[in-house]
């Protein structure tokens, strides 16, 4: 089992990056919402490869065929579901690696799980391509957010060592996030962001990768979504973000920098502000006890480097049981983080509406 | 809905800190299992309070009673039942608190969730004592795991700033984490634990609290346990791992920080060992693509300061919508990550051991 | 894994018969929610052992003390617990079963399932005093569908061959769901009660015990509850009530009548009564594709006699593999129906509440 | 929500009638197992329409296109995808229905739980058609059950009044399970299989249709699957066979029947045979305590007839709220159980391979 997701919003994900094609079913989707086609491309086409230098120059499409749940420009209620059909695959590239395993992949995890059975074509459902399905859940998810005046953005926060100017975690507005997710290159500051790209840039010239931390911020979302102990908004959201590849880490509010503070630094006030119950300080990234405070949610997701680089590298033939040496060709992101940025956003859109429904709030 | 965990092996968690009692439902254990009880006390005697001056002086004797599930000193299969009674309540201590909202808790958000009807004595249900009862559950799934040679074992990585000798990923072995588990002050290096001890107890004379890191070690698991996307283990850990109270971020292998390495930097060679295939490093933590590699599992869980502090601090009563300066009295822990390492233990065991069952491999 | 059920609405239900205690977590229940303790315990009192001859003389007070999720009057929100202790146990009698599968029991298939591990006292976890927490959990709900006008109620529709007067489907109040409820033997005709009454009787002097059919109806559910394929009302109810120890059938509306009528026969006319929209005839049973039709709904719960009779039996040591004669002493109903009406109506109600969270309709 | 099932083997079924397609996703598969795709298509033929004259003349290739989680003749172990392309549709058919409630169909309910935005063509959602894709998951389900020498099979038990030769619930072979499903209108009784059939060509004729109720038997499965209460075999089964429009009732064994014997009749005595232990009758169908008794299962699941009939008939229009007559054209089975008796084997496959999933035992 490995691909369904929700309890009151179920996704159910599938494919393998080079076969027939991949998709996913929304079930449990409000009815009579409408979905912007237009939007919704464009946010997908913010994970396509081939948008920047930064990513893989294989292009596909990813253009989402829906099938059913979505009638007269309204869901239906019923299940959405959508495939995207794979089309420029080069199965070749990745003939040579069969069998020995890619360093930081899951080649060989995958066979010992699998029996040697499961797709292993450019990763088969490992692959970071399931991400398309994953956003384009994700992308109607902040729609219907969005009509809700709940606006879910983020950036790249930091990579190669850089970093970008962080959220305010207490005066960030949609309006900053929606201009931030309109960028090619989704920093906030400008300098920062060409300052990354051209590490970026610098490291596939090395042959080599890099990893990054996506910041994400929601606005507008009401107090009071969310539960304790194990239904709580953290818990809804990191068990579908380590769902995307390379997620090493998550945290909320200030996190880890929270362990190193005292209970006095940390601790964020309640002020009364125009009639309503805010913080002043939200060190607790609008999460507090797993249910939302009213605060911005703040938190931020650590992605590892790519693992296929074309160095060569030192590995093991898992079949024949025989120490190889290794030189990855194909075609791949020198920075996964850029194109992560708004498979991020959708995985936090879903587990709010997740959350939403199952308290009955949409 | 909150409380409930788990598809193979099901808990289901219920009480507050100053009701009736506490305790938990676990289904779906596996049937003929001895439960060493000497062992399982000792464990849960690790999380309960007063066996450190870095804990609430609040005595409970926490004895589970097991209600059902355990017949001729083994497990039935059938739902084991345990109920903690909650005995040494001074729910006066919180008679100031009921409307306002103490920073960092879930006092306000609690009340918005639910309309003001949760018994919020001691925290109620969001209250660091329902931790007993996970480890209950956790410490019966560690033993199930140890009977397999799996050994399941944590330390406090960091409190106050100072740090503890780190896990070696790669020869962390068994032995080593229970003899971290047995010592009363749970670190590595014994000077570094004096350190923190003491900045723990000058927090506590200042009336203030200190945040702090848990470090795991799983030992002995085998590979090919987990999935791609939504029931990865680490996404199967974080989700009960969000459960505890006061935890802010997690992260797996070098986590974060492997966001500022580059591929080649990060990537973990495979190598041939004894005939079996292994990674030179462990960068990657045990886990790749969901799935367990067969390498030592590694993973830090983030622990923000204590809330509750007994100094002066600016809040807002709920109900009445007034600002207030607030003074909690009431026993509190000056650094909740002493007690939260068997806690740890307890999730992660839990998330193993359900992951287990999912592939029917216990 | 065996006893949890729900979604949105989660229970879990632990326990044997002769262990130390039975009973129920309730994960989901909404706040704010007045219980009415007398009402709760007569309903539950209607379950209990002993009320009438037909029913076996153990006598259990089956008090549930809450240990959680209740305060000041009024549901919490987070997870009510109740714990039944057991007392009057006489182990001493079910000696001599210990291997010798009863026929019609859970005792070979239950050795098989769990290794002989389980605890087979009393028929363990598999003995309907289980029924005894759901009860307890259905009349927590039953309360608080009650408090929106709708009323669940059953009768036994048939016993020992003896036909009780049918609900009609169409013009049953609630009202007479109530008084059914209340009688000590639940059928309508009076006269029907009584001669079903002396056939148990028969039975019960001849060593031997009879099976029987609930029907349960519900009035005042509003139309549009459920879903097509998976999470209709249909399914829901019947995951659940199959349960109920010794229930082989369940059927809605005319059910397996219906499959003998032609569509002229069957289909109901759609009118408006009122300015609302009604069938004339309610053969559906008040659920159509799923979904509740505002009708009252019907349906109809079939019971294996007790297996647990006097007379001497033929069976097989299942440890032991030999051929055995069997004679059960013990206690038992001679017909399990009567008690079981309460937990047929504990079982509809559960369902119902379910449905209705899970569209945010409470 | 609605068309997820499942624990360890997830399915989510899509699609409406007249939509693009319709199709499923399966979830937790084993690796491995080949499908025999002209014995699946066999299988799903004996679903399709056109296939009898008791069915309705729309002709669908009813061709399934597998786009993932089948590779090199194998199940790779990742999510199984398969999607049907809808071709024959004839929308126009049903547009005077838009608004005008068709008696014993879901038009009502799904207008009033979707706010009208469901797409009603052909029932939409809630069509037979849906059974297309069921009847694909469980022919893949029934392949690997049979590669384990489990067999699974069923037969009209009656129609009209008229009723087939039943199971021998002792004696049933997979040989006679296969055969049966081999005939194009599935009657062990030649001769009663014609008088149905003429039964039904009589109430076609008269614009009527017919219901009916199909038998299902399982035999080679193992003792010691299932679990008591909510996870049990007939909970199981039953969640999933009221997904199948126009099912309104399931018994399991004698079912009904049993209520209105006596224990010393119902009661199944425990037997040696061949150093094996089986039960001398088989009343209790296989299933005591919700657990598999090694014994052959068998059920019967009664079939409304099919609301949809030509003559005129009675409704409201739900929209305008006006009395009107009805008449409704398309192509409609007259007798919807002939077409259904694979779709009851579908659903017991996978009811049943999932037990066995979650069990370990496959």
């Amino acid at each position: 089992m490995s691909s369904n997701w929700g309890k009151n919003l179920k996704i159910s994900i599938f494919g393998e990056s080079h076969g027939e094609g991949i998709g996913v079913v929304i079930d449990g989707l409000p009815c009579g919402e409408t979905i912007d086609m237009d939007e919704l491309l464009a946010f997908m086409k913010r994970r396509a490869p081939g948008a920047h230098r930064a990513s893989t120059p294989r292009r596909e499409t990813d253009a989402p065929t829906i099938l059913s749940g979505y009638w007269r420009q309204h869901t239906t209620g019923t299940p959405l579901a959508a495939v995207i059909r794979n089309n420029d695959t080069h199965s070749a590239d990745y003939s040579n690696i069969a069998t020995v395993a890619r360093p930081g992949h899951a080649d060989f995890t995958g066979y010992v799980r699998y029996g040697g059975f499961n797709d292993i074509r450019g990763g088969g459902h490992f692959s970071g391509r399931l991400t398309a399905p994953l956003t384009f859940a994700g992308g109607v998810a902040k729609q219907i957010l969005s009509r809700r005046e709940i606006t879910v953005g983020a950036h790249i926060y930091s990579a190669t060592g850089i970093s970008d100017t962080p959220f305010d975690p207490v005066t960030v507005t949609g309006e900053l996030l929606r201009e931030v997710g309109a960028k090619p290159f989704p920093t906030i500051s400008q300098k920062a962001g060409e300052k990354m790209s051209d590490a970026i840039e610098a490291a596939r010239l090395e042959l080599d990768s890099v990893g990054g931390v996506v910041e994400c911020a929601v606005t507008g979302f009401p107090a009071g979504i969310g539960s304790p102990m194990f239904d709580g908004l953290e818990n809804v959201i990191a068990s579908l973000m380590f769902g995307i590849p390379a997620v090493k880490g998550i945290e909320f509010g200030l996190g880890f920098e929270a362990s190193s503070l005292k209970g006095s630094q940390n601790n964020d006030s309640f002020v009364l502000h125009d009639g309503k119950i805010q913080t002043k300080t939200n060190n607790h990234g609008g999460i507090l006890g797993g249910i939302s405070s009213g605060m911005p949610i703040i938190l931020r997701v650590a992605f590892k480097p790519t693992p296929s680089i074309s160095q060569m590298q030192h590995s093991v033939d898992f079949v024949n049981m025989t120490q190889e040496e290794l030189t990855i060709h194909g075609r791949h992101d020198p920075c996964v983080v850029v194109r992560a940025v708004p498979v991020v956003e959708a995985a936090v859109a879903l587990a709010l509406l997740e959350s939403m429904l199952g308290q009955g709030k949409i």
